[in-house]
């Protein structure tokens, strides 16, 4: 991914271009928490239903361990704002979102292990590996990606073949090494090293959070059939939320409270981890967070009202508290 | 998968039948090690191709280092026998081919983790773990498995979406709790345990190597459009052969050196492992693996000369020394 794109986008920005994106939302009565929390059950609903507990039931009740344990169902939503916004339904994408959902959970468990971060908190409750033992949560993880994609093939309806299969290439090669897996590996190679630049650190989140992200967008408007320039715009928008995204999640590890957060606040100085606050400061890394929000919003002016779920989750990504 | 299905078809069976496979393949003079070594070598350049090694090149290293470390290169081959039986081309399969095996790889990498059999070996290298770090070891695995759905869709001629996308499907349910994950899990669930019944290990072995064996045999001839009955009778050919495969793999395990392993032998005895000849003795296992065999190729006769790959594969299985 070239970073170069974001300094682009952030060239032709104004200064009170964000407050523009503000004054549509409110002006269009249009109400986030509603929005959020009414797709937020449709997912949980989805997911509860997606892995049947069968014979041996011990991975089963694993896997569903960690997808069922809340969070704030960020990937999947996206998938399903993307697919409204290029036309399609919620219930086209809902197999893609449960999918997004289980392979970010498979991330988790894995990150959590102890031969990764050694997480013993997540989302407020013991990790997958302190329940289960670390065999399990390393095949509960396995678990959940193999399964993602069968899922996806076999649940989605009114989508053809040939849309179809590109959805679950894209998803595969964004969850490979040429995505969060590659930028997971660069993360670790980078612990406990003091000097790294902005690019590296770029380059670690637009893998790690930044594929998933983009892919959850970018799937949800292929399943309805998006022409290339719609996939353009929303590649761009993603990228953008994925990096302010992470900023954020940076910020807050810092300023925010164990409790607040679900897990183990104040990790990354803990373990000298190289962090957007650690190079620029918290209020210039609030600002960069201000200024990629704005530059993903503008991909989304030509959408007009159907671009207002997509603009605020992104205003919500730097207001976030958790 | 129903153990049920491997009594009935033994029960028809003739105690001479294997002769009558043995002198079919001899007097069709099919040379089984020239088919296996040339196959093999195509595998084998299908998958040095495969990974581009790119920035961050480590993880792609431990990747190739696990995938490209040799072996039989039994279930690509089987992906291709599959195809050729059902009248496709090899080109046709070979993307499937390489993903079996990079599903494979990922199995063995996670498997060799030292929260799971905890090797230091593996076709006489180091395992992954011990040359990369057990952090990168299991994120090559996840990499691996990511990939292979991807590298179907995107590297696959000549097979249309409606026919792809079942591929890519079953292989999905091959590999999640459904098939190997669930045979893992109950593999180690029933470690240390003395009193495991011949149904408990049918159903680990049916799953944790029978689900990918088949769904390599089944893959190759679904890209070639084959049909709801030559599909049934392959499956059935592959079940048969995947549980003689892993008779033999315990019975080697007791017989073999590690030297011809390429792996710590005697190790199920060591760890208290229940295997077919702790049920059953040596002799009575090589004799059911024997059956096994008998009962896939019965499968195979409709099919004429076309069966011979898929034949002499099968009597590969219970005649080899590692």
């Amino acid at each position: 991914m070239n970073t170069q794109v974001f300094e682009q986008n952030l060239q032709n920005l104004q200064p009170e271009q964000h407050q523009i994106f503000e004054h549509e939302i409110a002006k269009a009565n249009f109400d986030l928490n509603s929005y959020l929390s009414e797709r937020k059950n449709q997912v949980e609903a989805a997911l509860a239903q997606s892995i049947e507990v069968v014979y041996p039931e011990k991975i089963y009740e694993a896997m569903n361990y960690s997808l069922l344990a809340g969070g704030k169902r960020l990937r999947p939503i996206l998938c399903l704002a993307g697919c409204e916004l290029a036309g399609g339904t919620v219930e086209m994408a809902m197999p893609t979102a449960c999918a997004v959902e289980m392979i970010h959970t498979m991330s988790l468990i894995h990150d959590d292990l102890p031969a990764m971060d050694n997480d013993d908190y997540r989302r407020g409750r013991p990790t997958n590996h302190k329940v289960y033992g670390e065999d399990i949560a390393i095949l509960a993880g396995d678990g959940l990606l193999a399964y993602a994609f069968g899922f996806i093939i076999s649940k989605t309806q009114d989508v053809s073949a040939p849309r179809l299969l590109p959805v679950v290439a894209k998803l595969s090669y964004a969850v490979a090494a040429t995505g969060l897996v590659g930028g997971q590996v660069l993360d670790l190679e980078c612990e406990g090293k003091q000097a790294i630049d902005v690019e590296t650190l770029n380059f670690i989140h637009t893998h790690k959070t930044g594929a998933l992200l983009e892919a959850s967008v970018l799937c949800g408007a292929m399943l309805a059939g998006a022409d290339d320039e719609v996939l353009q715009r929303l590649s761009r928008y993603a990228r953008n939320i994925g990096l302010a995204f992470q900023i954020i999640d940076d910020v807050l590890d810092i300023t925010a409270t164990s409790e607040e957060l679900g897990k183990t606040s104040g990790k990354d100085e803990q373990v000298q981890k190289a962090t957007y606050p650690s190079l620029w400061g918290i209020e210039e890394s609030k600002h960069q967070a201000r200024r990629l929000v704005d530059a993903a919003n503008i991909e989304l002016i030509p959408f007009k009202e159907k671009s207002l779920p997509l603009m605020a989750i992104a205003e919500y990504i730097t207001n976030r508290t958790h």
